[in-house]
Formats: C-alpha cells, structure tokens, sequence
C-alpha cells in the first residue's frame, strides 16, 4: 500500500457530515444507542415507519379486515407491486421484477428457466467463491435437469477459458460477499451472450448499494435479497428479474397457483400467467412484505447514485484510517472495482468482530480469517467510520479480543 | 336428506355455549365486531397475543438486536422450533416437522425426494380435485424428472385402480378444500405402500382442525400451511413432514444453505445436514413466524380431540340449520368423512356470499357453484352458528343477493 494518504480527522469527518446530502436519511432509521453498526450488508436496520406499517398489517389488515383484505387491502398485487416499487432501483423498465420466496428458491427459478431456454446446452457455470447458497442450488438445480452439471470458477476472471458451446447459463454475484468485488455486469453480460450462453446475477450485496442497470447490461435473469442494503428485515422476502423479451418462453417448475394465469378459477392444469408473475409460487409471505413495504418509502427519496457516491466516500475513508493497522485489505481500492464493504484479514478474525462487537461497533467475520464492514449510506456518517476505525485500532492496539469470551466460538458466527 | 332432526332454538345454542369447555378460548382471538367469520379454513383470525410478538420481533429483535439476534434471540433455530411446537398437532415424534417456505414449495421438496426414494417408477398419482397448487407443483417436478410423469385421478376413490408398479408417490389432500371430505389416512396410506409407493399428505385442511397421526398412519412425507386453522397469518410459513425412516436417504433438490450441515462454513459443496433440516432451503421468513409463534402459543392450550368434539358439533349444527334451505350440501354428513367445514351448492353463490359478506357472516366462493362456510372451535359458538345460519336464510328468503352489487365480480373471491 504505497498510496498513503493524510488520514482525516474526527473534525474533518464532522465536516463531511455537516456537508453530507444524505446526512438527514439517518432519521428514517431506528437504531440502538450506542451502536455503529457496520453489518448492514448483512442485515438492514429498521426503518422508522416499518413497526406501524407491519402492525397495521396485522391489526388492521389481518385482524379487521380478515380474508377481505386479500381485495381490499391490495394483498393480492403485492408480489407485483413490490416489484414495480424495486423496479427503478434494479435499472428496470416496469413488469420484469417480484418479489417473492428467498434468494435461493428463486434462484432455483431462474436457473431452471434458463435451462430449459437452452435446451441443446446443459452446463451452468458458477464461480467458487460465491455465496455458498448459489452453488448449492446450482448443484440441486443441475442434479435434476437430465445431463445438466455444473462447473465451479477458481475464480469469475476465468470465464472466458470456461464459455464453451455447452453452456447454458452463468451464475455470478454482482458483488463478491466477502471480499466486497464489485464486477463489471455490462461486459461480463456481453461475454456470455457472445459465446450463446445466458446470464444470472445475483445482487444480493448490491441492491440499494449502488445502481443497478439491468436493462440496460441486457441482463436475462437476476435473483437478490430485501434484508441486506434493502432493510426489508429478518427473511425479507427476496425478488426476481426476469428480462421481458424471456417472459413468453420461460418456464419454471416452481409452478405453484400465484404463477397461474387464473389462480381462483381453481383448474386442474398449470397454465403459466404472462409476464413474470409466471415466476411466483406459493402464497406470499405477507408479514415481511409489509416490512419491505416500509423500507421502500425511504428508498423512494434517495437518489441512488448519491448513495453510490457516498459509499465510495466512506468505503475510501475506512480503508484510508485502517490502512496503518497493517491487516491485509482484500477489497479492492479501486473505486469501480468494489461495492459497500471492506473485507480484512486477520487471523483471529473471529475475536476481533466479538471485541468489536463487545464496544458497539457491528461487523461480522467470514470464514477463515475474514473481518467483513459493511457501509450503508442512509444511516452512517463520517464520524460513525473514523470512530468504528478508531475501535479497531484499540482492538488490535490492547489485544483484547486475545480474552476468553471472545475467542470461544457461538452457535452462529 | 331424509333424517330430519329437530332444529335446535337459538336459546339451545346459547346453552350449549354455556357448557361449551372451547369457550374461553375466544378470548385468546382478536376479532371484529359485527362479525361471523366462517372463513378460518381460508384466513386463520388474529390471535391476541401475535401483535405483540411481531412487534417484539420487529422493534427489539430487529431494530435493537440486530444481526445479533440470530443467536440472541433463537432465529437460527425457529424452522425447527416450530416444526417442534407443531410436532404434537401432527402426532409426530420431534425432529420430522419444520417450518419454512410455502406449502407449495415444500410440496416441490417432499415429492422431488419421494421420487428419488423410487428410482425404478416415475408415476405420480394426484387427484383431479385436490387443491389446484398442487397439482401445478406436481406437474412441475413431474417436468423436470427424467421420465417422469403424473396421472390425475378422477377422485380420491380410484386411487386401486390406478396403484401399479410404476407409481412411485401419491399425493394427496386429507380433507378436501371444496366439500370438506376427509380421508382415512391410515388406510389410504397403507394401500399405498402395499403398491410398493411413498404417500405425500398435504393437510392444510386439517391441522389445526383435528387431530392427525402421520406418526401412527406411517405417513412418509407431509405438507401443510399456517394460515388457515393454525391461524399463523397471511401468508404464514408452511410446514413439512419427513418421517424419520426417510431423512437418511432423503435428497430434495432446493438445497439452499439452510439445509447445510455447516452453513457458516460456507463451503462450496451441498452437504445436506442430518435429519429433517435437509428440507430447509433458504433464509427464513422471521416476522412470518413471529405470528405462527404467537398462533402456537394458543394451540398449547387446547385439546386437539376437544376441538374436534366442538367442530363435529358445530357442523352438524349447521347443517341441521340449513337442511330446510333445500341448498344441496355436498360435506358428508358422516363424521369419519368430514373435516370441519360445510359447501353448499348454490347457482349464484358468488352473490350469495357476498350478500351475506355485507350481513357481516364471512365465508368464501369456490367455482363454479359453492359456497363453503368454516367452522373454528377456538372462537366459534353456537350462537354464531345458528345466526349464521340465520342470516343464510334471510339472504336466500328475501332474495338480496340479487342485487346488481352483490353480481359482479370482483377480482379475487
């Protein structure tokens, strides 16, 4: 790291907050005092009007309104209507996004419909450092489509050596979970259509990070979360992009009733709905909708590519205070080259997160070694950084996360 | 209907309440004034407590705890503690029950695994009027197994005929969702593994209506859903069952990170974990199971044999009740075939219900001619039901339902 650059101040971070456009978002937020909270690439904080938007769903909608409100209350459109509220956010033109299930269930969705938009073709391709549930699905969505196999990327950097005349389709994370890489999707997209191949991005660490531009990248299918950078909740449902020049001819085996063309006429066949309501299955998780619902009225007064521009700022500004501690940083510097997090290496990683967890500062650790920050610019100031930066020093500086109660591993990390 | 039985007065019905065992629970449940809600095999009422317990999730587990309460407050272990809590209203040993997904998604896991448990018979046996969703999910795994394919029987009654060599699964509902007709479960089941097939129930007809026995019934796989008399919530998690002589050899092919051996280890390669959590798949959904929580905690109280004595009870009631209308009732009037519901058939029955929807008396439409009427022990009297039935009959007598308003139809009956 030879760059090394004068490191600010807590003065210059106050300034830069007082500057800040998005500084006033934080107030959408409910968060706990005496935390900064650094894991939001994890699990979103709690929009303030999220409590009376759920409770009014099941006080008002379940409880008063009883069945009437699959019409009365719009239950029955939200699938739909989530999607079209994400629409702009995903670089969609409306009727191409749901919300619906999780990641992985929709994953399996996408990737079974390109399968079957391929038919001559029966390898997917993924890469070896994704989120391990991507490939699991890829693994059980190949295991049953006849003469499908996946192959695993050392890395996405050797697609092109992997882009074969059997390839069907390609699965890749828009953002690498742990080391926060950010990958070019417009020409990453290209390759693959170039070699007849279709193209599956999960954005899981991108959606509300940065602007996503599916049309435009001329992706064919996407799957990403709602409880990350979206601050959907705990399970929030998850959504599904489905290019609409695909709609006609794709088909998913998830065909449960919400993905027919006439759900209430109760037929005994499976005739897909247009569009890609042919992607929804069951009935919809309602509770973790309405949450969702919340977290979409903050997002409607942000410009994303403000949000982008802040991160960029407290990403540099992170990696910029951390740098003299001498860990090894495994996301890249280069601004175009990354999303919303910085990733570091530490051997005691794990300690390190629980000590910091122990002072109010919340990341997480991923396995081996890697201590994971995420920045969400709605509810993070300057300041929130340099005095999370701050904390890791003293971590390091005292060795305290060398004591007992951080070392000894929980149920879940 | 030739055993006319003296109707009983709604002076008797108030003493039957008055001896009713059932009748404090009505309090545990949140409902709206004005209103007889004979649609809890549709939409389950709100139980008391749930709005608390949401709140709680939302407020101190979200919004204060975090990504923290994964381990702090349990949600890691919610699919299978409650899959633990459901386990006795199933008559299930621990560790065969969890919660996750919707029922049409857990359909799509259980039936994928029965077919691998079979690998030398590729015929799946459903029934023509089983509650269409699963007959969409059935014609999608069907699609994509090799070789594989699913045969509609007529009716339930045909399954002999239909039981061959290659029949590898039977799918089936226990209680039928338009007449209310209840199979024996014990004897269907034993037929189908005399044919050398794995038999899948789905009851979300019946949990929480009356007592079921997978256990005693040697069922192999079970589906069911929260919403309806579990009274979990709009679009509540659903449930699985996989009978423990299975989960060894059990493969489902959403093998999401859920259902990993180590999914914090975030390993490349699928390894499914011992046991029942094999069939999760992806991130649950938490305030979904917040509610489903809050739903149980009532169920601890109640006797599942109580309220099948009520619900017997009350349907007979209503039936006794409507028999002078001359409306054809297609619900056995024998016990042993019935779950805890009435359909009547009714030319207009669209109007019909929604002129009785305006009286306040909540039932639902099926296509193309019934009306079906709920009937839930936990907060139904007697007094309802006779002033249900009550209304029934003014609406027929005075012809209301005629009504230009009551004719058109809505978007989703």
């Amino acid at each position: 790291m030879s760059d090394l650059r004068p490191v600010p101040t807590r003065e210059e971070c106050a300034a830069l907050d007082a500057a800040d456009p998005l500084a006033g978002l934080r107030e959408e937020f409910l968060l706990p005092e005496g935390v900064l909270y650094l894991d939001g690439n994890s699990l979103g904080a709690l929009p303030r009007r999220a409590p009376e938007r759920v409770r009014e769903m099941v006080e008002q909608e379940w409880g008063h309104g009883l069945i009437r409100s699959w019409n009365d209350a719009g239950w029955y459109g939200m699938p739909r209507r989530l999607g079209a509220r994400l629409s702009p956010m995903l670089g969609a033109a409306p009727g191409q996004v749901v919300v619906c299930d999780s990641t992985s269930v929709n994953l399996f969705k996408v990737l079974s419909a390109a399968l079957r938009l391929r038919p001559g073709r029966r390898t997917v391709l993924a890469e070896n450092a994704a989120f391990p549930t991507d490939l699991y699905i890829t693994e059980g969505v190949t295991g049953v489509f006849d003469g499908a196999r996946s192959v695993l990327l050392p890395s996405a950097a050797d697609l092109d050596d992997h882009l074969g005349e059997d390839v069907a389709a390609v699965v890749l994370s828009h953002v690498d979970y742990r080391t926060g890489e950010l990958l070019d999707m417009a020409a990453v997209t290209e390759r693959v259509h170039r070699a007849g191949a279709l193209m599956i991005w999960d954005v899981c660490h991108t959606a509300g990070a940065l602007p996503v531009e599916f049309d435009r990248c001329q992706v064919d299918f996407a799957v990403g979360c709602g409880y990350k950078y979206l601050n959907g909740g705990p399970g929030a449902p998850a959504f599904l992009y489905v290019a609409e020049r695909h709609q006609a001819d794709a088909r998913q085996p998830l065909s449960g009733w919400f993905g027919h063309a006439r759900p209430f006429a109760f037929e005994p066949g499976y005739e897909p709905v247009d569009g890609v309501g042919r992607f929804l299955t069951g009935t919809p998780p309602l509770l973790g909708m309405a949450a969702l619902d919340a977290s979409l009225d903050v997002w409607e007064k942000v410009d994303l590519q403000a949000v982008r521009t802040k991160s960029l700022a407290l990403t540099d500004l992170f990696m910029d205070l951390v740098e003299p501690l001498g860990l090894p940083v495994v996301t890249p510097r280069q601004q175009t080259l990354r999303g919303s997090q910085v990733a570091l290496r530490h051997p005691d990683g794990y300690a390190v997160v629980q000590a910091l967890i122990e002072r109010g500062v919340i990341g997480d650790f991923r396995a081996p070694d890697l201590i994971r920050f995420g920045f969400t610019p709605l509810y993070l100031s300057y300041t929130d950084v340099w005095d999370s930066a701050r904390h890791l020093a003293e971590v390091l500086e005292t060795g305290e996360w060398r004591e007992e109660r951080f070392t000894r591993r929980g149920a879940v990390t």
